[in-house]
């Protein structure tokens, strides 16, 4: 099977055991996560082969992330090392009505100073039949944006699907351009994006216009007049009903209708990082292996639901217990 | 009081800690358990006279789990020691959808290795009131189902009360009999079974013959008429909402009627495994206690539906907590 | 802003680690509480003054509990050193249908060997407007009830406003004298008490006398009437689901009416101990920030629902997550 | 094999993780631990029947300590259960000059309030052929003196060999009489004695005459004179390079001449605490297995030494790793 | 007692548990660690009133150093708040010949980007007796240079002694001035100085003029010369025998003659990490207690010694341990 | 750079925390380690190209320890998975005189069932430049023997070094051939062994015939006479001085004479498991860097040495610290 590719930064996370808080603990649990990475680690559990692209310093840290990646199975082959420091990010994990809190600290990474020219998409590319990105890192740094520009050009001139969480995060974007500036290009590239609603208001100024009764199928369709390349819009939906408890489905526009998954109740959150990156691991999962929208919707629903059970950013998830949540079992039955 | 005696396996219990899974960690947490021995385990805890019977490998694997057991308060000092490993099973603790998943790695133990003739029963059953045993045992190896039929036969000659979980698992039955060929001559020897509508079917081929609206009172019948020697057939029933979430019942069954017990609500499920074992420690103390069924019934849901609050396969709840329950209080009140 | 000044024992406590038992565990975690230090603890990590006074054995363990509340921000500088141990509670942590146990071992510490004249309260209430006390001190021992009689006295002098948990724990009172010849003289300097019917029934001999339709409004009445100088009488309601879940609410007698706050769900308890003292410091904080009772009520009732999310005694919710709870969002959201 | 009895109070060992401190730790580890149990519990690992007596409360503590020396295969069927508190003790670890430190909070235990008649020494003594005590538990109350005066009244009626470690503590004698009115009835006792200069001056006013070379001679000649019963009296001898680094060697005053061990080299010690009592289970162990007195100290040494390895207070250190350092192999060469 | 302030940055100090490396942990111990805290921490501990000063971002983690300052003693409050974050730095423990290694990632932290208007250094030093810094502080940033120049320029003025570990680190000076340019004027302000031999030929061009035996004598004797207001140089000696042996000692030069302390052999180190900072928090003790140079130098030893058996940057050992070793107690006799 | 080839079993290693005994110890540490595969890993970590070749039990253990190794960045793609279970081994570490202990449950391991026909040595061997066993595949099982025999058939076919570490363990010979009549068909093939004494007389009846005054250089002078293909003999020698303190050297036999290494001491081992596998990584780096006999012996050593201050079985010491080691810097000095 060819290769899916996925590239963008990858940070430590950092988190106190249990529900403990930064002001109380004397340790924290280590992992490391990035919104592509995890895809890319979520399908190489999964058996899909799974390449990820990124800078890292070139220290403990940065050894100590590719390790981890690569012991979920993805290809690290790729990697550029070089001055800088790793990213990184805290979370306290809350429970009931206290929200998770997460606390940044990834200014002037690696990757954010990356050259675009350490990469050879070329050579990346070979064997790869899927690439896929996130808003975050045209977010980060004129120079991955520029690089993310490369990617997705030579992607497109390889007739390799792109995929992209355009994703929009107020406050990354510190470099002097705008989101506005900076994202129509890039979607032009690709085929299949997740966006909201929030997301089409922010980056494209798009908002519903009455034609449909579901507004996110009028903005739908507005973005794909707008960018004709477009194969697939989709998005996941949370229902919020308290930190411990969410409930989750997906939707997904064709170009004219909109089909709907079901609803997975999670009855209890182990960890919801990387959540929204297992749905589009196993989004893309159904796209290589079913080849069908609905079974892909609901594959990458019960990849994502699965992951709010498994701690750290990457979705271990088994392929039977993927399946079993697919069929509207939830009943979490010993498995002997 | 005079003892309760078992005979079975005994295995180490690897578990990653939290919801980790096996290829995450990088610790396990141990204990050791074994359908049986929980059961003496559970009544140990209780302060009911316990014995385990079982073979050891004489490595310091072996010596741990005696001394696992005798920590509870079980005799161990009928244990036999010899050549052979101890059979090992890891558990992934599952949440929500996700089940909790069992790797066994129990082959070619040294209990499935034990000579018949290593075990003196008369001497075991000294002061014995009680022998419990579980269609795993005679699942394991030859020996170990001749052993059970010595053991069985004794304790009938001896006039204590013998009872079994037949409890058939497939997997098992590896060495060349079948579980039709070996299981009715042991049931023929018990007072009490616990059976459900599978174990009937699989074991000794009764299906509910529709003389009775419930299918399995109608098997309870049928396994009566053949095992005349049978005073009560009992049986839990597990409500699975989730991982994290079940509902749990009892019948029993005494010759004519079925009697139900309540159904107990367990929201938040620590740890299920043993919570059969548990149920089967607390219906035999309440039959040495309380020696009403319905009692023993309601003793031993309770006994089980705190279990699943317990870490580890034996049950540490204590005589007020199940009291407690066995009396309908589920409120979790804050005990000073 | 003046300080709130906090007075009585503060104790180790030692849990085993998850729902561990203490026949199980190989290790205890560590943390320091006292029914009036938590308040104060609570205050100081929303940012207000507080102090605590106490007496600690002159050991390693004294020095840990200062520290302990020294970190979180609270004044230990009118602490006192002496002979003695420090009480300890130990705390198994219960789920579902099994309540969490506390063992004490708490008697003969330095606190309850205290002598009155190590307190020089003129000196310590120094730039104090709040006074908070509980009856859990005048039952320890006959001089910290003497102690905590010259504390009133001067606390009255200085025009400090006088709060008290009344808390009647009959297994405490040891020392010769009853609850009823201690506690009136002490609530006689109170502007405010934390009182609920069975406190009313044991201390003070007050049954609801059917003047109004709420028990407890009855109650408040004639403890009103005995005591002209209270102000508030404030009280907490516990719905107890489970030991994993809970509701929440408060109500305030001014003198004449009852005001009743929204009652919160708490879904997923993480470590209830505290949360009474939570909704104190809460109360305390909306008082001298909001000066609103149904503001100050809703504030400590979202307060101490947050607690049973906070592991330790101590509240260690922030002031947005309160304020968040306070309007009624209980999502839980992920706070990026 | 006929039984060794210890009789002695056990208490909770709460330590530090590491080379933590008190007022640095969030957690202890816990153990159990006691003079004379420690004997009972090095015994039993190397496989001699071994019963300890003690009374613990009533309690979760009492249950987990009576369950921790169980697990080492002590037999705890005559422990006494009653009112009163575990007496605990905390430990921090040294390293290099920094010391082990110790801080007690051991008073007012249920082992310090038991009643004599609590306990049966006829029955206890059945199928006994040892009895060991020390100095520890008649300085803890009179109640305690004047159990273990019954004990050894009863131990010498019976023709049981009577072992006392005399270990003067001056902390402890508290309840009013000194261990000069009491010690010397309870030596009288004793067949064999553990005592150094320092304890020999303290209890029994006794100094070196200048009647031989060794002071420790000349005072074993006149304590034998004193005490006719004593057959051996025997000290251990440490060499205090640093809290990691010790060496060990042993004597034994036969009524004649002394006997001198070889100096063991414990090049790094892992935890100390227990070391005394493992060389006396040694010392028992070798004069039970092989009768020779040289053998004894011997093995008593070589057992210390090791036990020095070990984490906790009870030896558990193997049969053959105890025989390889008894004859000078201090390689410590992996053993597969 | 007047206080000593410190003035400089704090990090939170991230290493993975025992001996492990960062491309094999899953976890990190934190603390938080400062060369100039590290002083503070040390006196604060052994009861010395000590304040310091920084600037910590306003975030998770700037309130958690400030608390863990806090807990140990240290007056926190005149720290200031603001935009950045925390520096931090990795540390993995090495031993026998593989050394400790250490990773920072300090860059742009809210310490470096601190404006010097926000320290009122009148206010600051009111009730202050001394004040101490080290060459790290104008080596991050020209700001954190400027606001040491006003912070000695008061000192100075209020007749504060002014002390600094002058410690040059190549790899900080990034931001455009020189140590050349700026410590001379820096030292000017000083009455005591830790300065060896690299850091007088890196800071002052100073090298060993032959005029004395000893290179370091005429050093102290050119930089005395060159710096009137110092009063005394110290020195501290480490011998490097491997990563978990050390050996230490120090020198004082009056301004005339030098002076020696004897040497202290660390003979299993923990952690040294914070060694120099607990000799000068010793240094300064002996100052201020007993005012005695020898003894100064000794205690700091000592203190620095026992530092070595310490986990973490600040220095938990207790006054009596520290008297023990400076009067030449190494054999870490068990402290009861 | 051209790869090395390890192909051998990978078991999991269980060992307790710290110095705890099986028989204490509630959880396990796991790694996953194997005399083949650690010397890839210590070759990866270096940065050279390294694949194992092994079978893996197609469950989770065989996926952890796949992952594993590819964390360390060695080649896991030519692993097989299929029946079976993963071998195991129990390792508790020792302490001074304490030696660690191993206990194996390695027995009919999904290796130990391999088919030749499942390795394609062929394709696994592109672009390899070196082949490495050791005499633990054969003494496993005859298909593991057979399989070892195609591997270097293949291997010299292509030009292919190959080495070996001829490791003679006798309780593996289990499968009904001797070490003897298997061994040295393998031997045959190799270029590179290494081979104790004890090795050379227990597999090739080789003894020293005293022609020289070193026993190993007689030996090797035979053993070269033998089989003449190969071209060096190697050897460490470990000075057991404690289980906390070794010596260690190597010799080289380049079919005349003998080269020595430097003696390296060990003062404190963390993890002396994998120590030799470190070497030969070591010096199979020497030979591919340096290509210099002398440099890669005092590198292997170097590397092995400081592999026992490294936890797991792999080599995790960076290319630096080898060097810094190989020079003779046995120093230790913080690495900031």
């Amino acid at each position: 099977m060819k290769k899916v590719v996925t590239f963008g930064e990858i940070m430590g996370r950092l988190s106190p055991p249990g529900y403990s808080r930064i002001v109380q603990t004397q340790s924290f649990n280590i992992t490391y996560g990035g919104g592509e990475a995890n895809v890319a680690g979520g399908l190489a559990h999964l058996g899909i082969p799974a390449k990820h692209v990124t800078r890292f310093p070139n220290n403990e840290l940065g050894k100590a992330a590719a390790g981890y990646y690569a012991q979920v199975g993805v290809d690290t082959s790729d990697i550029v090392y070089g001055e800088g420091r790793l990213g990184l990010y805290f979370v306290e994990f809350g429970a009931a009505m206290r929200p998770s809190k997460v606390t940044y600290d990834r200014a002037d990474s690696a990757f954010a100073n990356l050259s675009p020219s350490e990469f050879n998409w070329q050579e990346i590319f070979k064997d790869a039949c899927w690439f896929h990105w996130t808003g975050i890192s045209p977010a980060i740094s004129e120079s991955a944006a520029q690089a993310l520009r490369e990617a997705i050009s030579v992607a497109n001139a390889l007739g390799i699907t792109v995929s992209a969480d355009v994703n929009y995060r107020k406050n990354l974007w510190q470099y002097g351009k705008s989101v506005q500036e900076v994202m129509p290009e890039l979607i032009e590239g690709c085929d299949i994006i997740v966006c909201g609603k929030g997301d089409a208001e922010d980056i494209l100024g798009i908002v519903p216009d009455g034609s449909t009764k579901s507004g996110w199928h009028s903005i739908c369709k507005q973005i794909k007049a707008q960018f004709p390349r477009l194969k697939k819009i989709i998005n996941t939906k949370r229902g919020q009903i308290s930190a411990s408890q969410n409930t989750l489905s997906a939707v997904s526009f064709d170009g004219d209708k909109v089909l709907k998954s079901d609803t997975v109740e999670i009855s209890q959150i182990v960890d919801r990082i990387g959540g929204g990156d297992a749905f589009m691991a196993g989004y893309i999962y159904g796209n290589l292996i079913y080849g069908d929208e609905a079974q892909s919707l609901a594959f990458g629903v019960a990849a994502s639901a699965l992951k709010h059970t498994i701690e750290g950013d990457i979705n271990r998830a088994n392929l039977d217990e993927i399946e079993l949540v697919m069929k509207g079992d939830l009943s979490g039955r010993l498995n002997r």
